[in-house]
């Protein structure tokens, strides 16, 4: 049977959960007095369709209804969870608990937005206190896993691992406070860096820009994948975490922080944090932890190139005064025709293999698309030509795995043409690790329209480029195993 | 002509510069009177070789070599970079740069990795005081980018291109501090956030995992990818950043910020950020970095869904649950063999898509290995049996792309066994959005040994249950492409 939600304030938040929900096969019911709360949360829907679903490997369940209501009453009745993210204002938060629980299931979980009250604020004066818990979710709701979970006091076990259970089912990642406190935890350290961040802007230390970059090309992307302490664990090397705090410890007398409170450095403080942090990442050695973190790193830094964004717009621009530097960024006319050209010389990355090391299936064929997207650079059919509406779509491919590679080998691919005139490129690529044959692709290209999706003519420049090359390499010998199918004889 | 730097101590900050240095192609020349500097700098460098080169998609220079020096006259002469990495004691810095200026070219960059003190500091007392500069990287100094270069007075505009330039020629990033302070910039956030972190664990408030957690599944894999300020800026929403500094602004009053000092509110202050950030961001409205915030955070969970880490943890869990509870998580004897198997059902993620949004290539192999994964685990080839030491290795593959498949579609994978006897495995799988058939993967599969990597029989169980869809799948009608070669007429 389909569950239901009660998103109570359809703002960027409460959208958020409403998708959440809905992707998830709940339906959603929302209650906004605000008359653009439908097209807010559509456009937040939008979002959140284009990119939640794709997170897994499996396809989520089909999705809910996402509906609209006049009244609190309507919205709730009948619901397993109720949302609230109405304004953070406490009487404002009173009074909708208030008008949600004349209505709810008394079984229901109801939980709040709020980045900052604590839970026994939020209880006050509640018919039934003990429904109503913080369950603090971050922007954008719909991709991020985190909610803070802040049952307060009263509420019994059953209820906390109900709520629990629901949100992770909805793919989230329920952190359960066992003690309140204003702000939570994660908004504590926003607040601290936020407060911080004023402070160098008005100063003119730095402007947000240089901030932001301060950030996302630094501490930022090490804390996506490890958070704070366990970086400072892999920090501290062979010596481990005491280590690592009697060396920080004192920077906390330095001056930047005389204007604040800092707890005593003491020997209790010190074996607290050693003792938690052998119990979080005690089970992996700091080796394995730092080719963990490289790992995880090289994996978000290459994720950010092919977005060419942040760290990764770093490492574009860094390859492409590279490539300008080396024969990877020749034209066709420099390059000599009676070989096969070489059209890749990189370096086999840690996110293209498994956990063997070896190089996966899939990154074959990445690595020699690449190729032929360097091959058609090289005949004249570039990001310009492209931009103008025609490109070469591949029609079929055939690959032959023949050995094995590791991350970390420097691989190259020569590239021959079999067949290049009117729409068709036929092209033959030869992976090799120094003398080591690796693999071989065989592509049948169209060159195709992009406005139409239909084959169409190239250029008579690239047409022209394109036959050089396939005359001259119809004099080489035929290549091992082009036109192999699959099952054929060896 | 190879470059040559110098690195004057060499711990694990030391070792990173050493390893970045070398591997974008300089000689790096180590001092540190330690006799464990080889050994230490050995294993950073094993690092930085596995994790460094593999970051672009063209190959690094020829590596440059690592030698280790007795004098510090005799590491930094010629060299046109010397880098201080010594303890932070400004005594040994202002020794270590007297006996570095004895014997360095003038010409040459002399960059301090000091977290803490200002240039004007380190250059008290200095020969040259106009030499010495901070450059303040971050560990793992061979993948992140970040550099904070600070001049301090009296350093000439030509000496600090030549700094921006080398850092930028080893794939970083130097941020220009125009004004010094303590701690330059990343590190005052670092401290702000250790200083609530003490707090929480002392408190009783939250673990040093919840802190983690709190951190890399929530605001750090925002960060990783847009700072601070753009983040505000897109919550912010169409009304923009003096809109959520107008929301912000009041919590900066909140209980607890009592304790600290904050800057006032001013129109001023207001004004100048939302200034900066319109600079900064405003290129792109609201709804791109909405979009291009969730492609990178999509990517970046993927990435680390691959490497079964952090917030990807979290993912392979949701999926593993909503795999059981599907037709996705049924073994061979409960799937009937009469017609092709349900391999997949999936959405095609946002980080599988061109600029255009279509699935790119190689995708299409991805998804067909995970397909092909999929019917070895059916057919009891699973994480157990390769655990023991067998499994299959694809030798070829065949792909006809068919039709072109957005981000947010749905697909399906069914496969047929062509061929299934001893060691080998011949499937067909055909993927379809609904009823467009979009691509057919032919592949020849043989079962391995693990240890020797060669051909071998598989388990009794794994032939018989390959046997039955072989046998069953044989009365099925060929399917259309099957035994094709590239070129083949169609």
């Amino acid at each position: 049977m389909t569950k239901t939600a009660a998103i109570i304030g359809g703002g960027v938040i409460g959208g958020g959960w409403a998708a959440r929900f809905a992707l998830n096969g709940w339906n959603a019911r929302v209650f906004d007095p605000d008359r653009q709360a439908a097209r807010k949360i559509g456009e937040v829907m939008a979002n959140a369709r284009r990119s939640l679903p794709g997170l897994t490997d499996v396809a989520l369940p089909a999705e809910g209804a996402i509906t609209f209501h006049d009244s609190i009453h309507e919205a709730v009745e009948g619901a397993a969870w109720i949302q609230e993210s109405v304004p953070e204002r406490l009487d404002i938060k009173h009074k909708t608990f208030g008008a949600i629980q004349q209505a709810c299931d008394p079984a229901a979980v109801i939980g709040s937005s709020t980045s900052g009250f604590k839970p026994s604020e939020l209880q006050q004066g509640a018919a039934r206190p003990e429904q109503i818990m913080v369950a603090h979710p971050f922007n954008p709701v719909y991709l991020l896993p985190l909610v803070e979970l802040v049952p307060g006091n009263g509420i019994d076990g059953p209820m906390v691992d109900r709520a629990k259970e629901i949100l992770t089912g909805l793919g989230m990642y329920p952190l359960h406070l066992k003690k309140e406190i204003d702000a939570h935890v994660a908004d504590r350290f926003l607040e601290a860096v936020w407060r911080e961040a004023l402070w160098l802007v008005k100063d003119g230390i730095a402007t947000t820009e240089e901030i932001d970059n301060a950030i996302r090309y630094g501490f930022g992307i090490r804390w996506a994948q490890m958070g704070l302490f366990e970086t400072y664990r892999v920090a501290g090397g062979e010596a481990g975490m005491k280590h690592f705090m009697a060396q920080f410890g004192p920077c906390l007398q330095w001056p930047w922080t005389k204007l604040t409170d800092v707890p005593e450095f003491t020997e209790e403080l010190v074996d607290l944090i050693a003792g938690q942090s052998d119990a979080q990442s005690g089970a992996h050695s700091i080796r394995e932890l730092e080719r963990i973190r490289d790992n995880n790193l090289v994996t978000m830094m290459r994720g950010l190139k092919a977005q060419d964004w942040g760290a990764g717009a770093l490492l574009n621009a860094q390859e492409k005064a590279m490539r300008s530097a080396t024969a990877l960024g020749a034209r066709a006319a420099d390059l000599p025709a009676d070989a096969p050209v070489l059209t890749a010389r990189r370096t086999v990355p840690l996110d293209w293999t498994d956990y063997n090391g070896h190089m996966t299936e899939s990154r074959y064929l990445h690595a020699f698309a690449d190729a032929t997207d360097r091959f058609m650079e090289i005949i004249g059919c570039d990001a310009a030509y492209i931009a103008s509406g025609g490109s070469y779509f591949t029609a079929e491919t055939h690959i032959r795995h023949l050995d094995e590679v590791h991350a970390g080998a420097v691989i190259e691919i020569r590239t021959r043409v079999m067949e290049g005139a009117g729409k068709k490129m036929h092209l033959f690529h030869e992976m090799t690790e120094g003398d080591r044959l690796l693999a071989t692709g065989e592509h049948f290209l169209l060159h195709v329209s992009l406005e139409t999706r239909k084959p169409s003519a190239p250029s008579a420049g690239i047409e022209a480029a394109l036959r050089r090359f396939a005359e001259a390499h119809a004099a080489l010998p035929a290549p091992d195993g082009a036109g192999r199918h699959i099952g054929a004889p060896r």
